[in-house]
């Protein structure tokens, strides 16, 4: 399978892990999930991402979802695994695991006990020599993570850590953040990397007019990224922003911590995407009246989507 | 001037301060804010809070915010004032001041050492004493301020600290929190207390649909708050969210840490609220890639806005 | 092997983990170590803690360092193992794992997300019915997890999850919380457990006071514990004191963060119970001048056992 | 009055706040404490500390709280007066009434919302140019704020603000911070500023030895600061360890977070230095079972200094 490098763009996918509604693994739902990613258009999938519920996982488990992933794609699409862990030797060993399995590269988010500039970057160095020639994704996430890289940082890990190929960018407010990354790979200061966007794409036509190269995020409609992304790209700006807007209240709902992955499942089974909306334990659940407002939003989405012929 | 209680309902605008270039008090902007504000709508002000730059202030420049604010209001509507300090004599003492000068109750938000729902608890019980018979509204903002209060706590504070008449809902995700709250409120096992909601209104329809009594947040456009409030009053759901999804894309925007309370101020000034959109420093300042973002928002909305004919 | 009970008194001490100089497990030395642990008259042994460098395990290498030490006892002291992880499987997955080796219980500490009495309280309902029969120590250790656990959810936690059979007691200060969790038991309202002390045996002597049965905790000399407990519990308080007092300049060094664990594994390297005082990467180090403080307090901590005659 | 400058040496204690058992402020106490303070040879008082209880002091009472130490001292001893507040406008406005009244210099400590190298470094300069000529302590104690400030960042602070004279340095562990700080500022490339560390004084020695100017920090016997700080400054390093050594098991129960400022105001008592233990609501009180504790922490303690002839 190709490795990630940093000229990856489009819409890499954060995929759900589809769970019975008594918490077994549902390998042929991973399939249809697949299936399902594939045919809106997605560049490449992201599996055991914290939405993915990897920390629920046994890691028999996450080695048999990424399996699972890869046959079902069979090389037409790359995927990128999650490894982050408490420690680089186990984090190691996964990456080791899951590139030989065939994955494209791997992802690492920062330890929460990261206070200085210093201690980011003497993490991810490590991190890079630990993953000899993986290429990895640098997740930075504050939101959940409680560390801030600042995009100094992010440059020294840029020019110092060769593997590193790809930021997954999820600071919040982050639009500065491109801003200043792309300012530096523009003079030339450091290697122009790969910049997808997370935190479920709120904020992706700004992201994409501030130089990002699209988005690394989960969404129940992921056609919203695919296509925002594509107008964005094509110079359709105010298309890009018709599509987004469609999609935004659904997409606003869908960024509640917790209760935002079961929406999320909710849709995605609703689609017939997944057999079980059900989260593995512990996890969230829709009350009745979660349900209400999500029901609301789709009929509403659907109408707004018919009203700008998407 | 009438005190605040358990009945209050409608939008408490968060006013923003109003300084010149230079960072000085600007008065003439409190008197347009002012009266900007009365004109579109909203039942009450609230001022000396976070995004009003309260830290920012002197004691001395606190009080005399907080005197024009009431001067101009004449009595006409209800202000809340910020009173949160590190600890309990200095927020006595400013509470007691602005209690003199009229104001109708104060807010309260939890320091950040806050670990147990006992210690929430007691911080509120202390608070609840030291105010005395003052109204005061319990500013619950984890994103902020760090810390966690569970409904089970709110409701002990509600049943035992009797001058607790209003909750500030701003935990993230909270529309559960509303629902737990109104279900004991309506059994009849706690007082029914005001809930308004922060958070920009991100989610304002769903949490009048959950029992809110309206909003109580900043955005540029409060007109937003008024009418998703006075639609969903009026039982008219669908022209709330109509409303709603028509500001949203901007006030997403401008939900953004920072950077958001600076898009606006610029839009206020825009707008003529204010004379200056500068921060009192140290404060953020809009790019001009985040002005042409920001233009590009007010743009779209202004042809949404007509489309649905508000 | 026995299983851990609410009974277990004494000293359970925190093992470290020896690593080559190059950072290869190096069982010969675990080997050493169990030994020097068994003969200065612990009770029992700890491993995989955070100060055992678990983190820095694979998951093989994990399981081989946990079946070196219970080959090695042979079933002469019982053994506590640490499987704190980001998620509920890969804790079960351990623990099971682990408990067939021979291992006596196993310990879990609160993830840093936990906010509210009821997120604990229903952590650890989860981890009692994931871990099935296996008893379980609570590690409640706020300076490292951020977690503060109220004594009245420990109490709740003791009431409803009958496995739960030791406190590994590590809040700071938290003396009070001893004696409200020894009340509660003493008046019947709760199973008494076993609560053994940590934080480096800091506060050992006061702890045995309020109640504790012992330390599980660690430090280059374990004679220290394991003086301090058996002079208390005997009644000689005066010499449990004496004892304390002639480690505690060594102690309170030992007790800083990061640097304190390269200061335990080069006294114990010294004293021949390991081979290399290395940590593993990322670790601290000591420089000349913290080893020229470590070899003065150890010249003048034998110069006081002199005189104490212990 | 003389100004702080880099050259400040010696014991600068942290005062207490001496209240009425009904919570007044009583001034005939700080008279008495500032005379014990004076006759036990301090070089220096700082006072609004966190463990002075500032918090918990209106602007009027803080102001008097200075008024009176200064005209109890007369100019006989330098005064500290922390000025830490939300916002830079409130922080100069305290320091300019205290530098007015004769105060020393002032000591500001960074907010808890600092996560980055840049943010530390930019607060700290709007701090300088804030209080214009006044001299400033920078307050280093993560485990309070949670903020870690690098060494290298306290260098850019000390090259860029020039009225930073010194750093109360509490950073845990620190040794290696002294120790870098030191071979930057003897090779020139900063200025050299004044040191003085906290943390109870529980690594005063080891602090000496790495090259500190002494202590600004609390304890119930400031004798031991005092006694240890002129030990080693002339060179008897093994008596000061002698009286640390003495000291340590009562230092260490004090430094117990909220327990501990009522042990130390418990035995100020004691000695007759102030009149009442009160700690201002909400504070933390001694048990009886602290209280035992504290005597028999007391006894040995006077036996032990008997042995070593202090």
């Amino acid at each position: 399978m190709a490795r990630l490098t940093e000229n990856a763009k489009g819409v890499y996918v954060i995929a759900v892990t589809p769970f019975s509604d008594e918490g077994a693994l549902d390998f042929a739902s991973i399939d249809s999930m697949v299936d399902f990613y594939e045919s809106v258009g997605v560049t490449g999938l992201t599996v055991l991402g914290q939405l993915g519920e990897a920390p629920k996982l046994t890691a028999e488990e996450s080695r048999a979802v990424v399996e699972r992933v890869l046959q079902r794609l069979d090389g037409r699409l790359p995927v990128v695994v999650g490894v982050s862990a408490p420690g680089l030797a186990p984090m190691q060993e996964l990456a080791e695991a899951v590139m030989d399995q065939g994955a494209a590269g791997v992802m690492v988010a920062p330890p929460w006990t990261i206070r200085t500039d210093d201690q980011a970057f003497a993490f991810y160095q490590s991190v890079g020599e630990a993953l000899g020639d993986t290429p990895f994704v640098l997740q930075d996430y504050p939101l959940t993570t409680n560390v801030t890289i600042a995009p100094k940082v992010i440059e020294r890990i840029i020019k110092e850590v060769p593997n590193c190929v790809m930021l997954k960018h999820e600071d919040w407010p982050g639009l500065s953040k491109i801003t200043a990354l792309r300012a530096s790979g523009d003079k030339g200061e450091t290697r122009r990397i790969s910049i997808l966007c997370g935190n479920g794409g709120l904020f992706l036509p700004e992201e994409m007019g501030r130089g990002a190269d699209g988005a690394m995020t989960g969404f129940c409609y992921p056609e919203m990224m695919v296509g925002v992304v594509r107008a964005y790209t094509t110079g359709n700006v105010d298309r890009a922003h018709d599509i987004f807007d469609a999609y935004l209240p659904l997409a606003r709902y869908e960024q509640q911590q917790g209760i935002g992955l079961a929406a999320r499942k909710y849709v995605l089974a609703k689609r017939g995407v997944i057999k079980s909306a059900a989260l593995r334990k512990p996890g969230a659940k829709l009350s009745p009246l979660d349900v209400k407002d999500v029901e609301r939003l789709l009929a509403r989405q659907a109408l707004r989507l018919q009203e700008i012929g998407a």
